[in-house]
């Protein structure tokens, strides 16, 4: 006996078009083994005269209301993009009762306490694999796979866009204005980057991912931002000498109570298993008291491979229909009391700075750092050039505010630094 | 309300006492976050005497039926391994409605009929993420996340003694037999390697991963099996030169309704992803039509990484305790009868040929490979000795019994064929 479950589309364009298209392709495989007829009955769009969509006409609507709350619509399918109205009609559709799947990570990491209070008032599911890592299936492998392991670690290249673009600077020594133009070309980059060069999207995932990870709730606003635009040619350049690989990660570690919360460039070991995770793939790292270390790796973007991922929670939350869950939200809505956000973490630093040629100038660098209580791994001082000269040093694990306050220290002297930059692994 | 399970541990070594040190470490915070209050309440030896064993001496005991028929046991837990008496203890557990975890890929393997059917019979539940790839997450990967995508491609570094075998030969330029014997020295690999390094265990594993996968019955003798034996470091070097790593791979490929399924060292071009799995971890790569690639790499083996798979598999089990599942043997008892075993598959080969030195030796050979259809990609003669010189060649994809008509053709003759390594990637 197969049991019909009716989903609403919010939106049809290209991953709308992809489940679709799945969905249809296994259709009766869905049927003949997990008993269930996964039909699409209703599609929102902005305007039926103008969409173009693979979906047929017949099920378009432009009213909302029509699929957030009919009562014959099982689970509601976002694929709307952005903030809002995303968010709301999330919200208004789990207030009915209907079970959601999204890979909307902005309207998940900013919305989520009205997102969670919604579907636990109403009983219903909430399902968001494709939101951090496309097709990779982190989401489920920390919630339950991992459950009962403590997870000490996440470190992701979650954003495609700027793996892409660090990755050609990195192979072609070029600079990061021509990179993101010619990625722009190719339409690998918004025409307005923002979301993804300042780290924005990746910040939003790393909610998400913590979250559950940690088991607690990991507003936004905690997390510590830098994006890639300030990164140069030359840093990149001087990493790659020292064996190192630029990238931008998306990083959550915990320690005892104590959770950090940040997203920046970060130069990892070329040894490192994310070092080698290469153009617009994502792929995210993991660490726990008895798993150890593992990486999931896989398309975080595309339309085929974001739709696998949110027809695997369409069937998941099928099958589970008649038992609605909200499959981390249930673990993370209340946070841990004892864990407290840390503004002061503990990594290594890879500084670039100018200096004049001089004897004494590498000692009086090292000195200040001393006097931090930073001390340095390796160092490369270029051979001078019109009485300049280039350190470049990365340095030993080191408290982050004591970096600062050494770099602040050089200011107005005869050391120009011109990189911090952060190191992990 | 808490809900209490209690687990019933079959043996209780290495694995068996990580599951309690990890469970009982996390018993408070399991039972605040998920509402479930595990409790392991017996455990199976072979003399109370003799048990050297972390987990307490009061819940020993000697009698399997102690705890393959008592009610008050809600899981069983295998850590026994072997094929006997660890597939009847859990046959009979299963048939007394009891929900099984194992990591036990031979014992599963050889007796998927009979653990399905009394599963099946009682309803109960029977779960093994930890026997593929130890801790990674891949059974539940495609059980549950990929179950809305067609997978066509599972290839696994699935052994992790083979794995760092070939990974310190390609590193050292060491033969086999002194780096098997390290390995045994160092613990890694055992007195009796042969399940490892003949691709015994790594066959039990594809079983049960593309039975998977492929959502149809693979059985074991199904699987084609080559070990690492024969491997030389002349193949090693001959494979790097031509920027191809050697791996032992669990390949599993659909295509259209032919499966091929096959355990043998393998080329893979470097920049492949498995190919910079090095030492004793595990890998699995996975390609599907919506979601394209992905590889989930993490800890094969040891007490902890292997306990947090077991752990994970008993709180899914406990939080579904009232609804058993079968995860995937639910989906792939039922051969799909339109599935059919390919032995004639194709993929390029790496033939390594000791030659006499003179004009035309290299037209002859590939004159013998056009003969049978099989084009070369790339191939290297070295500079003459004795009269003697050695040509290495990589094919384009060929089909495999072609290859092998063409090596017996030179059989004889001018050129001996000393290697034949498939390459896939």
């Amino acid at each position: 006996m197969s049991k019909l479950i009716r989903l609403g589309f919010l939106g049809c364009g290209n991953i709308g078009g992809g489940v679709w298209h799945l969905l249809d392709a296994m259709h009766d495989e869905i049927l003949r083994r997990d008993g269930i007829d996964v039909r699409v009955t209703k599609a929102l769009v902005l305007s039926i005269p103008e969409a173009r969509t693979d979906v047929p006409r017949g099920i378009l609507t432009e009213r909302a209301d029509d699929i957030l709350t009919d009562p014959e619509i099982d689970i509601v399918c976002e694929f709307m993009g952005g903030e809002q109205p995303a968010a709301r009609f999330m919200q208004r559709a789990l207030e009915h009762g209907k079970t959601v799947v999204t890979a909307n990570k902005m309207a998940l990491a900013l919305n989520w306490d009205k997102l969670d209070a919604a579907a636990r008032a109403s009983g219903a599911g909430l399902y968001y694999e494709a939101s951090v890592g496309g097709v990779i299936p982190v989401i489920r492998s920390l919630t339950v796979s991992l459950e009962a392991d403590r997870v000490t670690q996440v470190m992701g290249i979650v954003n495609g866009t700027t793996n892409y673009i660090l990755t050609r600077m990195t192979q072609e020594g070029s600079d990061y204005a021509d990179v993101l133009a010619d990625a722009q070309r190719l339409g690998l980059a918004e025409p307005n980057p923002a979301a993804d060069v300042e780290g924005f999207d990746a910040a939003y995932k790393l909610s998400i991912l913590t979250s559950i990870a940690f088991h607690t709730r990991v507003p936004y606003e905690k997390i510590y931002r830098e994006g890639i635009t300030g990164v140069t040619a030359a840093d990149i350049a001087g990493g790659r000498e020292m064996g190192y690989t630029l990238k931008l990660l998306a990083i959550g570690k915990r320690t005892g109570d104590e959770i950090e919360v940040r997203v920046h460039p970060t130069f990892l070991p070329d040894s490192h298993p994310l070092a080698r995770v290469d153009g617009s793939l994502n792929a995210i790292f993991i660490q726990g008291d008895y798993c150890k270390d593992m990486m999931l790796q896989g398309r975080g973007a595309g339309d085929q491979p974001t739709a696998s991922a949110i027809c695997g929670d369409i069937l998941y939350a099928a099958m589970n229909a008649d038992r609605p869950t909200r499959p981390s939200f249930a673990n993370t809505a209340e946070a841990d009391p004892a864990l407290t956000f840390c503004d002061d973490w503990r990594c290594r630093f890879f500084i670039r700075a100018e200096v004049e040629d001089r004897p004494g100038v590498l000692a009086s660098v090292a000195a200040t750092f001393a006097g931090e209580g930073i001390s340095i791994d390796s160092v490369r001082q270029s051979s001078a050039r019109d009485g300049r000269a280039w350190i470049t040093l990365i340095t030993h694990e080191a408290q982050e505010k004591a970096v600062r306050r050494a770099v602040a220290a050089f200011e107005g002297g005869p050391v120009r630094v011109e990189s911090v930059i952060r190191a992990e692994g």
